[in-house]
Parts: C-alpha cells; sequence; structure tokens
C-alpha cells in the first residue's frame, strides 16, 4: 500500500463529464491499493474568468483581494471531484489550502509553499477517504489567503508529495508526456520515458510547456518522483499499464542506466536579439550594458561577449520581443555614455537548443550540431553553452528546419531509453 | 461616529457596474463618520450555476462538497467589492466566514450561528478600514465550511450586527421597504416607516418576501434594529435621507406611538386545503391525524378544527400545494384506520391575512373584515386567528379582489405610520 499524490489540470476538470473520469480514474488507483491524495486546478477558463471580472473593477486589482477572489476556482473543482467520486461509492473529502493547511510567505498572487500540515490528511487516508485538496492556493501566518501564481498548481502537487512523503507524484495533463521535442513540427517526436530534472529544467526553459520549472526545482529539491502522464487515456485503463505510462522525470542520473547523448531538441521564437557594436572592451561594460535593462525589469536571456580586437568588442544578448523597443530606447543612452559605435535590433531570430545529461561526458555533440545545421545553408548568429545544453541563436525562418534536422542527426526519432 | 452593518443581496451585487455602485454608497457612510461593516450575497444567479454544476455530477450532493462549492459565490463578491472600494480611495479588507470566523453547527446546507469572532473585524475598524464580510456562510468546530442556507446572507447580516452591537443593520435590497400590500396587486399600497418584529414575521410567513423569516427572529432575539431599504436609489443620495428611508423593523412597541390597526394585508396561493369529513370526536384524533403527515415531512399550516356534533366533527388543514397528492394518499390510510368518513382536497384556494399588533387592543377587527368580504360575495372557507392576525381562506379567484378589498376597508391607502 503506497501513497500517491495526483494533480489533474484545468483541462482534465475543464466540465462536469471530465470530472467524473477524473474520478473514476482516482477511485481506480484507490481500488488497487493506493493511498490517494488528489491536486486539482480550477476548471479551465474559470480563473480567467474571476482575474476578468476583478479587472473590470479595479484595472490593477489589490493583490490580496485577488486572491480571495482567484482562489475560489479550485475551491468549485474539489467540492465537485468529491461529489463525483462519492457517487461511483468511493468516500472522499475535499480540503481548500487554508483548511489543510497550506503555509505560504504573503507574497500575494506569487506565494512560496513553507509548510503543510499533513495531520488531517493522514487521518482521513487512514480511514479510507481519498483526499481532495485545491491546488495554487494556502494562507499566510495570519490566514490570509494566497495564491501560488499561475500554473502554481504543479507546486501544489509536488508539494503535497513533499510532505506526505509519497511514491510518486502524478501529473496528468493533456499530453502524455515529454517528447523529444514538439510533435506539431517533428511528427516523429518520440515520448521519452524518462528525463533527468536537469534535463526537463533545460526543456521548459526552452519552451516545453509540459509543466511550470518552480514545480521541477521543487521536485529536485525534495527528491519527488515526478511523472507526467496524459488524462485523456480511457480512465478504466489498467493500473499496471498507467503506472509505467507518460514520462518519468528523476532526480538522479541512474547510473545503470546507458544515457543517450541528447534528450531532446527545445525551441522559442519569443525573443528577439540585441547587439552594440564598437564597445570599449574594459572591465564592467558588460554591467554598464545590463544594469539599465535589469533595473527596467526586461528579462535577459543568453548573453553573448566575444574576445575583443583592438580595445573593442561587440555584445549581444536576447530579450522577450515585446520588450525589444524598450530596450533598444534605453540602450541609445547608454551607448553615447560608454562610447560604443551602434546598438542593432533585430526579432526575427529564433533559439534552438540541444538538452542532455550525456553531453557531459561526450565530445563532439557541437561540432555535430553546427556541421549538422551548416550542410542545411543555416547561419549560426549566436551560440551558448552550459554542462548539458547547447543553444543557437538563427533566423526564425530556419526553425522548424533546424529543429528537424537536429532530430534526425542525434537519432531522436528512435525509440526512446529506455 | 456609530457602527452600522449594511447587507446587499444577489441583485444588489449582481454586476460589476452595481459592485460598483454598492462601493459608493458605502464609502459614503463611511464617509459620514461611521464604521462599516458590510455583508455581502454571491452576485444574482452565481449560486443557482454552482448549484446545477453540482447536480450535474451528484443528483443529490453530498452536503459537505456542496457548502464547499456553494460558498465560493460569496467569496468572489467580497473580493470585488473591497476592490471597488479601494478603487474610490476607501481602504478595505475582505473576510470569508472562516477567516472571521463566523462559528456554526455543523447542519450542511442549513447551519445555524453559535458565535462571531469579532476581535480582527473590531481591530480593522479601529485602523480606518471598511470590513466586507461573506454572508450565507461560516465553518463548524472542525474547521468545516457551512452554510446557512439559502437567503442565510440576511441572517448573516443580522448576526454580525448582533455581534458587534450595532447602531443598526441595514439590509438593502431591491424594494424600498415593507409596503402594506403587494403593489403589484393594489396599487394604492402604501409604505410602512415602521413595523414591529411580530408583525413582520406574521407578514413574511404570509408571503411578503422582503426579509427572511430567520433573521427576523434573529433580529427579536438579539434586539438588533433592523432597516429594509432599496440599493436602487442613487448611490450619492445624502446619508441623511437615506438614513430614514425604507422601513424600520422595531423590536419593541414604542408606547408613544399610535397604533393603527391594521399594518398590512398578506396573501399566499401555494397552498391547498385538505378536510376530512366524519371524524369521530373522541381525544387524540387530531394527534392521528397529523402524525403521519409530519412524518412524512409535510409542512401543514392553518389547521381548524370546529366543535363537533352527534360524536362527529370535521377536520381542515393547509400544506403546500405540492404536497396535495401525497398528503391525500395518506389520509386514505388514516380515514379508513380512524373510522373518518371521506377525505377532500383542494388546490384552488388561498390565504389572505391582516397583520397588525393594534388588534390586540381593539375589538371588531374580524367583523368589519369578514363583513368586508361578504359584501362582496367572497365566501369565507376556513377561518384562523392568533393575536395579531386573523387569516381566512377562501376560493383563489377571489384573492386580489379581498387584498383590494381589506386593503381599503382597513384605511392602508392613506400615509402611514407614525
Amino acid at each position: 500500500m503506497s501513497l500517491i499524490v495526483q494533480k489533474y489540470g484545468g483541462t482534465s476538470v475543464g466540465s462536469t463529464e471530465r470530472i467524473k473520469n477524473v474520478a473514476r480514474r482516482v477511485a481506480k488507483w484507490k481500488a488497487a491499493g493506493h493511498d490517494v491524495v488528489v491536486v486539482v486546478s480550477a476548471m479551465s477558463g474559470e480563473t480567467n474568468r474571476l482575474i476578468a471580472l476583478a479587472k473590470e473593477i479595479q484595472p490593477h486589482p489589490d493583490p490580496r483581494e485577488l486572491d480571495v477572489v482567484a482562489s475560489t476556482g479550485e475551491q468549485v473543482t474539489i467540492g465537485l471531484l468529491c461529489m463525483a467520486l462519492m457517487e461511483i461509492g468511493q468516500k472522499a473529502r475535499s480540503y481548500t489550502g487554508g483548511q489543510v493547511k497550506v503555509l505560504t510567505d504573503n507574497a500575494y498572487t506569487k506565494a512560496r509553499i513553507t509548510d503543510i500540515d499533513d495531520n488531517g490528511i493522514r487521518r482521513d487516508l487512514a480511514n479510507g477517504y481519498v483526499v481532495v485538496v485545491a491546488g495554487f492556493q494556502g494562507v499566510d501566518a495570519e490566514g490570509n489567503i494566497t495564491t501560488l501564481g499561475r500554473g502554481g498548481s504543479d507546486t501544489s502537487g509536488v508539494a503535497f508529495a513533499a510532505a506526505l512523503k509519497a511514491e510518486e507524484c502524478q501529473i496528468y495533463t493533456d499530453v502524455d508526456g515529454v517528447y523529444t521535442t514538439d510533435p506539431r513540427i517533428e511528427p516523429d517526436a518520440q515520448r521519452l520515458k524518462t528525463i533527468t530534472f536537469e534535463e526537463m529544467l533545460e526543456m521548459a526553459s526552452l519552451g516545453s510547456k509540459v509543466l511550470q520549472i518552480r514545480s521541477v526545482e521543487f521536485a529536485g529539491k525534495y527528491k519527488v518522483r515526478l511523472r507526467v502522464l496524459s488524462s485523456l487515456t480511457p480512465p478504466d485503463l489498467p493500473v499496471a499499464q498507467e503506472a509505467t505510462s507518460g514520462t518519468l522525470i528523476t532526480f538522479e542520473e541512474d547510473s545503470d542506466m546507458e544515457q543517450a547523448l541528447v534528450a531532446g531538441v527545445a525551441f522559442n521564437r519569443d525573443e528577439a536579439k540585441i547587439t552594440i557594436l564598437g564597445v570599449p572592451d574594459r572591465p564592467g561594460i558588460a554591467y554598464q550594458i545590463l544594469d539599465p535593462i535589469a533595473l527596467a525589469n526586461i528579462e535577459v536571456d543568453v548573453i553573448v561577449q566575444n574576445i575583443g580586437r583592438d580595445g573593442m568588442t561587440d555584445f549581444s544578448f536576447t530579450t522577450h520581443r515585446n520588450d525589444l523597443k524598450k530596450t533598444l530606447d534605453i540602450l541609445q543612452n547608454v551607448c553615447r555614455h560608454i562610447g560604443a559605435r551602434e546598438v542593432l535590433g533585430d526579432d526575427r531570430i529564433c533559439k534552438v537548443g540541444l538538452v542532455g545529461v550525456g553531453m557531459r561526458s561526450h565530445v563532439g555533440v557541437a561540432s555535430k550540431m553546427f556541421r549538422a545545421l551548416a550542410e542545411e545553408g543555416i547561419n549560426i548568429q549566436m551560440i551558448s553553452t552550459s554542462e548539458i545544453k547547447i543553444t543557437v541563436v538563427i533566423d526564425e525562418k530556419y526553425m522548424e528546419l533546424a529543429v528537424r534536422v537536429l532530430h534526425k542527426t542525434f537519432d531522436l526519432d528512435q525509440p526512446q531509453r529506455p
């Protein structure tokens, strides 16, 4: 008898019919001998509806009161799911974040969980109940309602799994796992049966929006076994089969397992490239360029500075496309101030990245990647590398081509590990 | 500086525009130097939407979980109203029933308030906040969410006024007070500036649906000054003018005030009449007839038994029309058992009642009432009287005529007391 935490997102509970399906799935796991704690999101569209109501009243809603309003979405789902479970004969009991209680700091709309009181839940589990808790929410030390920010239900799921020392945290979603790349771009993309946390983090930051990054970090920190799986399979799929479906995110490299070189190809076309030409090559120059950007709350991603020549260098970085104009405005001043020659902006670029823990111990991945791109006539504008990721910035018109070429080059269209 | 509790119903907060109007009204009272605690209902339609969702999943929703779902309606309103207050520069703070906390028994969907912790509210008021609390809800001793049942927000308003020893509890609604009768039937109906609790109770039970009966009983028990007034007047109506508008429900007879004979004419056409003919006139017979009805959870209203003749009597009572068939079915058996002659049912009847504390000290009200009806050829089928009410059951086709005749006979079309 093991304890599992299951988390169902907004689409999975998007209608009363879907909630009934979730109930059948949960009851099946319970019937198979598991203790089950279920964490749910608001029905899809509900959180947006509530926020829109708030904005009709206050264009920038007060954060404390916005959390009071927004947290009702999950509260409705927990009640409905418990009813659906009881309707098929499974005892169930719901808890809001405040009832559990899920203690957070008081950063309304983006609170962080500091503690979870698991006493009530353990008592109910011992009495044969399925426990259904509201994701995305908690209370601060004074009892004010807080929310974890958009997508925070994933984090709630992992936090409950950590607090309860669950055997596994199962995140049900509308995809059936993590893929080697987006199947809409490369139809031969393969589902990964396992992926490491580090790879998952790199995949997520490059746009594979399967899981909230924070929840993955959280899982890594507390060593929670995390599985992404589909809520669209038949609810009565045998437990033995469902238990190995989806993608398992592991928190340590399994040394018995031969690591493939590359786990997947990530990409992102939301960014723009800024280049400053003729920058005097002296200490502190990167700081002088980037500090005004940071002060304007603009997030910077890839940063590249090459070695200087004749006391001058070029400096490039990427930001979100929406911030391009603002960034260029700021840099005109900075440029004059530091005596740089020129600032150029380009929003027709994209990022494509190879991710894989296997890269650490293998040489030649980068050169193989660059050659594959060169053979297709794709010019590389920027390169940035980390331990387990190689990112290139290229013209956005080549994005799909580059993804497909790299996917094929690294044999990702073959059945995946293990 | 006095403390007032204002309660706004679902229609008054039925849209974001209306919530903004409520905010302006509340801020006006605060600006006039009052401490204000606001109790709100769910936006109109919201509670029904939530209950419908629940019934899609479970035809008879689990009461605990239904309360979890239904209580979200008010939670949304408190957040939105606080935002609207802040948007016009008034500090505000919301509390759910559980946050206050409003302690209730654990009778889900129809809980009763046992205690209200007013510490947090008093601290906020002292700091210049308007406090906005969710009506209709509380928590039991174990922290489970409870609701007070439909219309329970009125009761919440009165309960907060009692706990805070408020100067007045103002119930804002979509009518501007209690009338001598329904203006849709008698256009000359007059607004009562005051009405006693006893009269209000009799008016309400006969169908003047301005206030929930329970809230009136509660107000009487805790001597809360209760005023019904309109949320449809301009929000910036001067406080001095608004303070005397509507109808004040007083908890003791003001001896300085000359009591009018009759406060109003109430009526109800939801009932059916059941008559049992030829009942053996012996002790315990009323119990034998009514006990099976009560066991079937059927509510009985007017009961009339006349003196017997030749050892036989006739027994009549009224129930809700929806219960007529069920009642007749039960009585067929009872009839055989007790040896009565026949059971008759009639669902084409109505009740019309005169209400007024002045009746107590005046004779002749009943005979004047019966004469007025007789002059219009209206036959009286049943008569029932209490200290401050005379009720007659008549053919429903005469209902409007009877209401108008009595309204005129007792001069209710003239400007009202005081």
